[in-house]
């Protein structure tokens, strides 16, 4: 396992500098002023920049959710019970949840991965990788040892390398696991030495005893296991979740495979910065979605250096900010592949003229 | 003229309290963290506000794009020659612009309207309610006659009215109008009182030099004319041009239509600015999009007390920020028509013990 990790490290490449270039020069070539289609324009240079072609499609579109359980929900450090996530597990098979019904709505397939929930998931569309039956409480025990963090990453990698395999063309990451927020915080402060204030938040909706005892777990946890913020598997080990894992290993193996891959909220962002951490070259494949409402979602973003363009004060999870992430990049194809040049929007130079004079009048291209 | 501007006006009825309050319990009522999906959530509460029914669909969508061009270019306030108004109005009808090609992607209908492009249109495609050869010079003279502003509002009621007919179930307001951010610019400024320096950008890409005369043609302009902020049709007249006026008519006609509308950029939201102001009902009915890079935006847009939530650092106009808003907004219709109650999602209590005994275990709704 260790080994597939080094491996798929190993073969992320940086971005591709020659098609981005290229890809730049047909966007200059465009018949718009300059840059007056802002991120829609970057998007589309760095899409070139991950496959090293210009003309980019997103036809087949994939969210992989990877659901676990998290031993610290004992203690009560979420507003939601813990059965929860085997019940919504299997919810977001059937195109019920937040997320699941906009993927259907919008033709997103919805792959749905069990790394860690705490009983057996009788649904035959869950797929079965699961690495434990929840972690254990991170409160007092670190939440797994470091081979189950790197088989969680390995599943994750798998879902990337099957993607690539049946030909996804972008994949968005989600995830569903009561009690997440707390692991994904203590793993933010672990990682970027960001006060346990900074990086918490009320996840579903604590009140403020519970969101009070969530900090104190959390920072008992970091005195505790003092996880290493240079070694991002020792921090995933100590204080994050199987979850966090996996999404960790779909953002490596997206980019190893050279598929764009979005980011939904917090707890994605979170696993996505232990993967640049792992690899900086996969930061070239990260596309951000919407802002998170969740606290420490910005602090995580400006990690990765990149910059959220949906504004939607969402703090859903599951993968719900990705089907409109996917539509955006769909624009930014759709600006690369279908609009004219100056040259093809043209009309012949004169025409002012000619309309004055009431001369027969051609538009380059077609007949008016 | 006058009257149908009138009658439009004392048609529009303040957004449906109780289908709004019927939205917001049935959002309530989904499976997820309550208000979790932020203003996915709101905008499906607010549709239901404009059309007094709880489910709601934009499977029909529209972008009306106004063209006209503006006397003012005359003193050098546009880095894109004059010329372009007319060569983008017909690529417009052609799918090849930046907003049409979005909109032909998407599936999106584009209606062309010329109300004052300077020459004649050759194009079949493009609808002629050309009110006059372009404005005046707004630099010397009232930019047009009050009639003129009334006959172009009225085209743009026109337009709202012909979308309810043909069942369009959501509007886009764009625009093509080389000068036309110096017009909005001046509008802005005299509507709010706000100093030409604060509303006033380079628009296309205007060099200081451009940019110092720009900012100086619209100081003269206010000066010269003292349009009256409390009548937005004298301000339009004088220191508008006719794509703002005719605007500005769509969205009236849409409110009175009941037709949700969405807002482009800042000449858009200029003109929905001066449509709040003849009727501030007409609010209810408008729908953000992206927050446009050009300065005046975010004074326009926060005088209707909206928010942007798409944050793509665009500056392009045509309607080019209708594509993706309509995609947002069909998110929140999916939203509220296809996701699971918490009792259509709910798992029969006692599950997770059931399983631990190794007993048959079903999910409600389906078979597992």
């Amino acid at each position: 396992m260790e080994i597939t990790l080094q491996q798929t490290i190993a073969r992320i490449r940086p971005a591709d500098a020659a098609a981005m270039e290229a890809a730049r020069a047909r966007q200059d070539s465009l018949a718009k002023p300059p840059r007056s289609l802002g991120q829609l324009e970057e998007m589309g240079i760095r899409l070139a920049g991950m496959t090293g072609k210009v003309h980019n499609r997103v036809d087949k579109r994939r969210i992989v959710v990877l659901c676990a359980d998290n031993g610290v929900c004992a203690e009560g450090v979420s507003s939601t019970p813990q059965s929860v996530t085997l019940s919504q597990t299997i919810n977001l098979t059937r195109g019920l949840t937040g997320a699941s019904s906009l993927a259907k709505h919008f033709g997103d397939e919805v792959r749905v991965v069990d790394v860690g929930v705490m009983t057996d998931v009788p649904c035959a569309a869950v797929v079965n990788r699961k690495v434990a039956y929840g972690t254990r409480n991170l409160r007092y025990e670190p939440a797994m040892t470091r081979d189950q963090a790197i088989q969680a990453i390995c599943a994750g990698i798998e879902q990337a390398d099957t993607a690539r395999a049946e030909g996804v063309d972008i994949l968005g990451v989600g995830e569903m696991g009561i009690g997440n927020t707390t692991t994904s915080s203590a793993v933010l402060a672990a990682l970027t030495g960001a006060s346990v204030e900074e990086v918490t938040g009320r996840g579903g909706g604590l009140v403020d005893s519970a969101f009070a005892v969530k900090k104190q777990v959390i920072r008992e946890a970091l005195e505790r296991h003092r996880p290493d913020p240079a070694d991002p598997v020792d921090v995933l080990a100590k204080v994050g979740g199987l979850d966090l894992c996996a999404m960790c290993g779909v953002f490596l193996g997206a980019a190893a495979n050279r598929i764009p891959v979005v980011i939904d909220g917090f707890i994605s962002v979170v696993a996505a910065l232990c993967a640049a951490r792992l690899c900086p070259h996969a930061k070239a494949y990260m596309i951000p979605s919407h802002a998170s409402f969740e606290v420490g979602y910005s602090i995580a973003v400006r990690e990765l250096g990149l910059q959220p363009y949906l504004l939607l004060g969402m703090r859903l999870g599951e993968g719900s900010g990705c089907p409109l992430a996917f539509l955006t990049v769909e624009a930014s194809c759709a600006i690369m592949n279908e609009m004219a040049t100056f040259a093809e929007a043209a009309i012949d130079d004169g025409y002012l003229d000619e309309i004055r004079q009431g001369d027969k009048f051609t538009v380059k291209g077609t007949e008016q």
